[in-house]
C-alpha cells in the first residue's frame, strides 16, 4: 500500500521542509492529516532542471515505449485500489460511486493515449518525394514528423481530482507527445495528488526513463503557480480552473521573454435550447433530465447546463411546474472547497438580487459547504441587456430565458460568449429552427449536442472539450481526447537527410509501420514508400 | 490590364483619401506613381465589419467551392502579366528572373491548397460510432471536423512582394481554412500589393462570395497594423518581419481582452554545419555553394546562412580561403529598402567592431541601398560568451566559427536560440558526430538539411517553415506548406445530431468522399461509415 507522506515529489526525491498546510474534508470542514510541504519557486525550479534534462531523452522514445509507460500508469493507479477512492473522497466531498467512476475514465485515458501514440497519433509523419528532373528547379527529399514541446506544466483542477488532475487529460496528453510534466497538485486533494504522483513516479521508473519525466509540486501560493510557468524550461501550459486564473496565466506567459501557448479551460455557461416541438412533445421529461444534469456533483462541471433557452408559452410554463419542485427538493450536495462553495452563495445572490431575474426554486439548507440547487427565469429582453446573467455560477444554478419568438431565440445565441458546449433538444418539426441556430452556435461552442445534456464528456477521438474565448484560452484546441495531442507537438522537417540518419518513424522502409502522408495520399499502416 | 490606382480596398470598394504615401525604387531612390492613401484604424474597422459579416458564409462553403476560389486567384495572377512583374522589380529592386520564379511559388501555392482543401486537409473529419450497449454507460454518437477561426490580419513582408505578401502563403492557408483575410500590406510595395489584392478581389466576386472575404489596407503607420491586431473581430495574425515587430503584435494580441493566436516568423540565423569528412572532401565546392546561397537576392531571406560552424584546421583554412574572394568580388546588390540597407550596415559595423571578430571579406560599393556582401570569423569561445555575436543580420552578412573540436561544436549547437533551419554538410564518415548533433538540432530548428543550403523552402506537405523562439512566436506551426491550414482552424464536435443537420462532411453516407479517421482507424477518400 501506498502512503501519503506530504512529500513534495521531485523526480524519483521526496522532498519535505517546514512550511507546509493541510487538506481540509470539505463534509465536515476538519483538517485531514499528514501536513504537506508547501511547494515554492525553489522546489520548480528544481523540478525544472530535471524536466529540462530528461527531454531529450524522454522524447526519442519509441511510441511503443512511450505507450507502455502510459499503460503502466493506469495499472498503477489501479493498483492503488480504495486507498486512492477513499482519499479523493475525503478530501473532495464527492461521493465513492462518482470517484470510482472517474477512476475508469482517468486510466481509460491514459490507455487510449497508449493505442493513439502507438497508431501514429503523435508522429504524423508525411514524406514527400524527391523530384530531381522537376524544372525549373528540382524538389529535395522532406519528411517531417512531430516531436514533444519540452516541459509542460499542468495545473490539476479541483472539480475532477482525477480525470483533470495529476494524471488528468492535459498530463496524458503531453506524456503521450513526449513532454516531461511538472505538475503544480491543487491544494484541496493534496493527498490524492501525492497518491496519483506517486503511481506515475513508480511507472517513470520502471520503464528506466529519466527521473525528471514527472515532478508533483502542491503548494497554497499563487507564487509557485507564477514561478512555474515563468520558468524558462517550461514550453506549455495546461490549466483548468477559472477565468482569473487563467487569464492570469496567459498574462505570465505571453510577457515572458521567450512566450509560450497556455491551454486555459476556464468558463462557460454551457446553453440549452428546448425548440418548440421538442418542448412541447416532452416538458416534463426534459425537466427532470435537465435537473439530473445541473445537480449532479453538486453542479461542479466545466459543463454545467446553466442557462435554458426556450419560448414563452404554455410547454415553457410545464417545463418550468416540473423542473422547480425537482430543484427544490435536490439534496444540498458538499462542494469541493469552501472556497467554491462561498463563490456559489455569492453568485446566487447575485442572481436573486438583479430586478429582471426571478427565482423559480431554491434547494434547502445543508452541512458545511453544500450547495443549494438554484433555479431563476428572466426574459431574453432582459438577459440581452444585463452583462452579469452570463456570468458563470459554478455550482447548481441555471437561468431559464424566455424568449418572445425565435428571432430573440436567435438573439441569444448570437450574444453568448464561447463556450464549451451548446445543447438543442429537437424534433423533427424543429429543425428548420435548428439549422438556423447551428451556424450561429457553431461559432460560439466546441461541441454541439442534440437530446442530450452536456455533462459528460466522452474520451474518444471526435471529442472535443474546448471553445471560444472565454471557454478555453485556446479554441484550437481540446482537453479531452485524442486530439488533444496536437497541443504539446511541434512539427520538424529533414531535407535530404541519409536514411541512416532519419528518426525511424520517417524512413523509407517504415520500420514502425505507423499510416504516413505520402506525396500527399494517406498511406495505410504497415506500408513502405514506394 | 489592371491599373494600380492608389486606392485601399474594402471589399469591394475603392477608398481614396488625402493622407498618401509613395512607393521607392530602391535603385534608384526615386519615388514611384502613383499616390497610395493611407489606411488606418478607420479603414481597419470598416474591413473587419466587411470580414466578420462575410466569415458565416464563407466557412460555410464546400471544400471544393474554396478550392475552386483558390484557383481563380492564381489564374488572376497569373493574368496581370508582365504588369504585376515590372511593378514588384520597380519596387523591390529584386530581379525580374526572381519575381518570375517567385509568381510561380505563389501560383503553385495558392493550387497546392486548393488541392489539400479537396483532399479533406481543411475538414479533417472524426467519427466516433455510438456504443448504446456499452457499460457503465452508453457512448453517444460523435463527429468532428474544423472550421475556420474567422477573420485572419495577414502582414505582408517586404522580402517576398508576391510569395509572402498579399496572396502569400499566410493568405492562402486562412483562406483555405475558410477565414476571411485582411492584408495589411507592406507599404514598400503597395502597387504590387494592390494589383494583387485586385486579383483576389476579381476571384471573390466571380466566385459569388461576400466581398468581406478580402480587404487590402496598406499604408505606413505602426498603428495600422496596431489597429488591426486589437480589432475584435479579427481571431487570427499571420506576420513575417522582424523580431521587434512581432513580438509587438504578440504583446497586443495577448493583452486584448480576447487574447488571439499570432503566427509570426521573426529571426533566424540558420546555422551551416561543416562537418570534418565532408568539409575535407570539398571545401572548395562547400565555399561556392555557400556563397551562393549567403548572397542570393542580396541575402535578403528569412533562411540565409548567416553562421558556419566547423572544425579548426586546413580544411576549414581551404574553405574560407575560397570562400572569402567569391564575398569580395559578389555584386553589391539592392536591398529591398532604404531601412533594410541601413540595418544591415549597421548590423555589419557591430560585428567588425567586435575584439574577437576578423573580417574575412567585404564586398564592393554599390549603388543607392546597396548590399555589401560581408565574411567574419571567430572563435567559438567567443561566440559562446558574446551574445551579440548570434544577432540576426538581415543580408548577406555571415559569420564562420572555428572550433577546437567536436565537443565546442556541439557547445555552439546547444548554445543557439531557436532557428528556421539547421544544415549539416557531411559524409559517410561524418555520421557519427552528425547523429550526436542531430538530437540538440531537432530542439532548436523546424527544418534540417542535409548537404543543401537553407533558402529556397519548397512548398509541400512536409515543409516546416518555423521553429522554437525566436524563429516564430508558436513553434507548433509552419507558414510555408499544407500545415500551415491548421493554424487557422479549430475543431467543433457534434454529438447525436441528427444526420440531416449535419455538416456533410461528417454524415455517415460520406458524400464529400473525404478521408476520415472512423472509430480510431484511416478510411480512405469516397468510403462510407458502415
Amino acid at each position: 500500500m501506498t502512503d501519503i507522506t506530504g512529500a513534495v515529489l521531485l523526480g524519483s526525491r521526496d522532498l519535505t521542509g517546514d512550511a507546509t498546510f493541510l487538506a481540509v474534508d470539505p463534509a465536515t470542514g476538519a483538517a485531514l492529516e499528514p501536513a504537506f510541504t508547501e511547494a515554492g519557486p525553489a522546489e520548480v525550479a528544481q523540478a525544472a532542471a530535471l524536466a529540462a534534462s530528461a527531454f531529450p531523452l524522454y522524447r526519442a522514445t519509441t511510441p511503443e515505449a512511450r505507450a507502455a509507460f502510459l499503460d503502466a500508469i493506469a495499472a498503477n493507479i489501479e493498483a492503488l485500489g480504495d486507498t486512492l477512492i477513499a482519499r479523493a473522497a475525503e478530501e473532495t466531498g464527492l461521493p465513492i460511486a462518482r470517484i470510482t467512476g472517474e477512476r475508469g475514465r482517468t486510466t481509460g485515458q491514459l490507455r487510449l493515449f497508449a493505442s493513439w501514440v502507438r497508431a501514429g497519433g503523435a508522429d504524423e509523419p508525411r514524406l514527400d518525394s524527391a523530384l530531381p528532373a522537376r524544372t525549373p528547379l528540382p524538389r529535395a527529399d522532406l519528411r517531417l514528423r512531430h516531436i514533444g514541446l519540452g516541459p509542460v506544466a499542468v495545473f490539476g483542477a479541483s472539480n475532477f481530482p482525477l480525470a483533470f488532475s495529476v494524471a488528468g487529460g492535459d498530463t496524458a496528453s503531453a506524456l503521450a507527445a513526449g513532454c516531461p510534466v511538472i505538475v503544480k497538485g491543487h491544494p484541496a486533494h493534496p493527498g490524492t495528488s501525492e497518491l496519483v504522483g506517486r503511481a506515475i513516479r513508480a511507472a517513470v521508473l520502471a520503464a528506466g526513463l529519466p527521473e525528471g519525466v514527472f515532478s508533483l509540486v502542491t503548494g497554497t501560493s499563487h507564487e509557485l503557480g507564477s514561478a512555474l510557468v515563468a520558468d524558462p524550461r517550461i514550453k506549455a501550459v495546461g490549466f483548468t480552473g477559472s477565468r482569473a486564473g487563467g487569464l492570469a496565466l496567459c498574462r505570465i506567459a505571453a510577457n515572458r521573454p521567450e512566450p509560450i501557448p497556455v491551454f486555459a479551460e476556464m468558463s462557460s455557461i454551457n446553453p440549452v435550447f428546448l425548440l418548440p416541438a421538442a418542448l412541447d412533445a416532452r416538458a416534463e421529461a426534459l425537466a427532470t433530465g435537465f435537473v439530473g444534469s445541473l445537480t449532479m456533483g453538486a453542479g461542479q462541471f466545466c459543463t454545467n447546463p446553466g442557462l435554458v433557452i426556450a419560448l414563452s408559452g404554455p410547454a415553457l410554463d410545464r417545463f418550468i411546474a416540473a423542473a422547480s419542485p425537482l430543484v427544490a427538493s435536490a439534496p444540498a450536495a458538499t462542494m469541493l472547497t469552501p472556497g467554491i462553495a462561498g463563490a456559489y452563495a455569492k453568485g446566487v445572490v447575485t442572481l436573486e438580487s438583479q430586478a429582471d431575474v426571478t427565482e423559480l426554486a431554491h434547494g434547502a439548507e445543508g452541512g458545511p459547504n453544500s450547495c443549494r440547487p438554484a433555479l431563476f427565469v428572466t426574459e431574453a429582453a432582459a438577459f440581452l441587456r444585463e452583462p452579469v446573467l452570463s456570468h458563470e455560477v459554478f455550482g447548481a444554478s441555471s437561468l431559464v430565458i424566455r424568449c418572445a419568438d425565435a428571432d430573440e431565440m436567435a438573439a441569444v445565441a448570437g450574444a453568448l460568449e464561447g463556450q464549451l458546449t451548446a445543447t438543442l433538444h429537437l424534433e423533427a418539426g424543429d429543425h428548420a429552427l435548428a439549422a438556423r441556430l447551428l451556424p450561429v452556435l457553431e461559432d460560439k461552442a466546441g461541441r454541439i449536442l442534440a437530446n442530450g445534456w452536456p455533462t459528460g464528456v466522452e474520451v474518444c477521438h471526435a471529442m472535443v472539450h474546448g471553445g471560444p474565448f472565454p471557454a478555453t484560452s485556446d479554441p484550437r484546441s481540446t482537453s479531452v481526447g485524442t486530439l488533444a495531442i496536437r497541443r504539446f507537438l511541434r512539427p520538424v522537417c529533414y531535407q535530404d537527410l541519409p536514411e541512416a540518419l532519419l528518426p525511424a518513424v520517417v524512413r523509407a522502409e517504415n520500420p514502425l509501420g505507423l499510416p504516413r502522408l505520402v506525396d500527399g495520399a494517406l498511406q495505410p499502416a504497415g506500408e513502405a514508400r514506394s
